[in-house]
């Protein structure tokens, strides 16, 4: 029987940003992976160039691959509008960022790719350039027709978010009881298909200090996250909590859960970033294929110098596989 | 010259908690403090016994203390009302907890005590006797008419906070130039004269996930917090920020500030309890004198069990102490 490398789809995101080199980074490591970047080949070649790699880029032409020398990279090329200056955003290369996106969404679809993995995009340009966008996460969601819940993990930690880029104010009437039952419920089949964890056990945080302490401060606990709890117990779904967020994260209640789902953005990931800077990967739950993403931004600043740390991509990319192996 | 052992003034809290046990816990061991707990003898004794633990309670008579062997402490004695059971809370005794708190407090005023360590008090339990209190920190500054900012402290972090114990949806509102002004005062203030920091750097979390994203997140970064910070720039104050929360604890962040102002209570203690759990201080700021705590509740649960943990306390002892050789 012939191997089959597993086949990662690469979206290196926003041309004028570090997702190219990072990309570039990526495939001159020995990942053990059938490695296909949906970007302009010229753009990647540029960018290996900035960091001193030999690249050698062939065409994508849908055939198994048995191996992958360091430095060997497959791509579907998609050409960019304008030529790109690294640094500089150009919202005419907008729609080249998102063609990039559907495609390999579409890929993942049909089974053509065992997962994705993106760079970092630029929102506001792709907003400026006339195209409503609020994220990978919601651009993967509307094209498989999803709901989707936004999980970092690192080696040790598993944060979901029942909310995600919202202002602080806006967010406690974003928590609704039926919000967090379809939260759950996609964080907890995820687990399972995705993470091949039988029976996972969930800890879920308060949306106020001390989870409210008993409604002294705040009622949403009492009238919001208990019920929708208690509803998805009734099912069987293993759930600790509401739990004040300063003691969700300790190691002795860490080693009780599979995942912690957090209320917000800032309750849960300053803990995982602070432990795990470098190694975070973004990874959305709820979609029918497996898609992780770096944890950082486009750093404008560092582009075409080549020193952009690569870790973050090469942690999603190790995440892909690891959970392409897992999946059932 | 005569040593003389910094004197700590010991308020157990609540009696029918953990506190009278971690006490005659601390007392125990061989911190070099002149121990003076506040408190009724019986109690202390009673606590020692149910933690197996030799005490010897002498009545204290304001003498300066040159030595201190292991389980000698000393006591101002304050009569319970009703004979105290562990584990069961009793209204009639919320007088008591709060002459201890006075005259801690009174004689740290007068100079008599270099600090104050506090044991954990049920704020509900005296709110259910009739008397409004919302807690030590609130008791302390009345009684010493100060403004106080909270600080939680483990040996390689502090965060003070700019809000406290609010409901999340009550925070956005409670966040004003004015406020972050005076809070930020407090925390320069206190991280040099009882922190001995000479120019303390202090970095400034926004309010909003990725601290406002430019205003497409929550515009109180660019209303509220940025104005504060510049205004206090200004007058040579060293401020990093606001930074987006989930950047602001990663440790090449912490490495360039002294303490972290997180906007509320669980965007910035979920990582010092995750890091710190059992080493952690609550200090407040601002006080005219020096107050360390523990940073955990009453644990009616395990009271009189003689096995709660006494970490915490001696983990706030020892800070009083330090902050006392510190204080300038």
């Amino acid at each position: 029987m012939t191997r089959r490398l597993p086949r990662l789809a690469l979206t290196p995101g926003e041309p004028a940003g570090v997702g190219p080199e990072l990309v570039a980074e990526l495939a001159a490591g020995d990942i053990a992976a059938d490695l296909v970047a949906i970007a302009d080949p010229a753009l990647l070649y540029a960018a290996a160039a900035a960091r001193g790699l030999a690249l050698t880029i062939r065409e994508y032409d849908g055939a198994p691959l048995a191996e992958r020398a360091p430095g060997e990279l497959r791509c579907i090329p998609v050409a960019t509008a304008h030529p790109v200056v690294p640094g500089t955003l150009d919202r005419a290369n907008a729609g080249y960022v998102l063609d990039t996106l559907a495609r390999a969404a579409d890929g993942c679809l049909a089974g053509e790719f065992d997962a994705i993995v993106t760079g970092p995009v630029h929102k506001g340009i792709i907003n400026d350039a006339g195209v409503p966008f609020s994220g990978h996460t919601e651009f993967f969601a509307a094209r498989a027709g999803s709901d989707v819940v936004m999980m970092l993990a690192t080696p040790s930690l598993r944060v979901a978010l029942a909310t995600t880029h919202l202002p602080l104010r806006a967010v406690a009437d974003a928590i609704t009881r039926e919000g967090l039952v379809r939260t759950l419920a996609i964080v907890h089949a995820d687990l399972v298909d995705k993470f091949g964890i039988d029976e996972p056990r969930i800890a879920v945080c308060g949306l106020n200090p001390h989870a409210g302490e008993g409604g002294h401060l705040g009622s949403e606990e009492i009238e919001t996250i208990k019920p929708a709890l208690d509803a998805l117990r009734a099912e069987g779904m293993r759930l600790i909590g509401p739990l004040p967020a300063d003691t969700a994260f300790v190691p002795e209640q860490l080693e009780r859960c599979d995942a912690v789902l957090a209320m917000y953005h800032d309750q849960g990931l300053p803990v995982l970033k602070a432990q795990g800077f470098g190694s975070a990967v973004n990874v959305t739950l709820g979609l029918p294929f497996i898609r992780t993403s770096v944890d950082h931004g486009t750093a404008l600043d560092l582009a075409g110098k080549g020193t952009a740390d690569a870790a973050s991509l090469v942690a999603a990319a190790r995440m892909a596989l690891r959970l392409a192996s897992l999946k059932r």
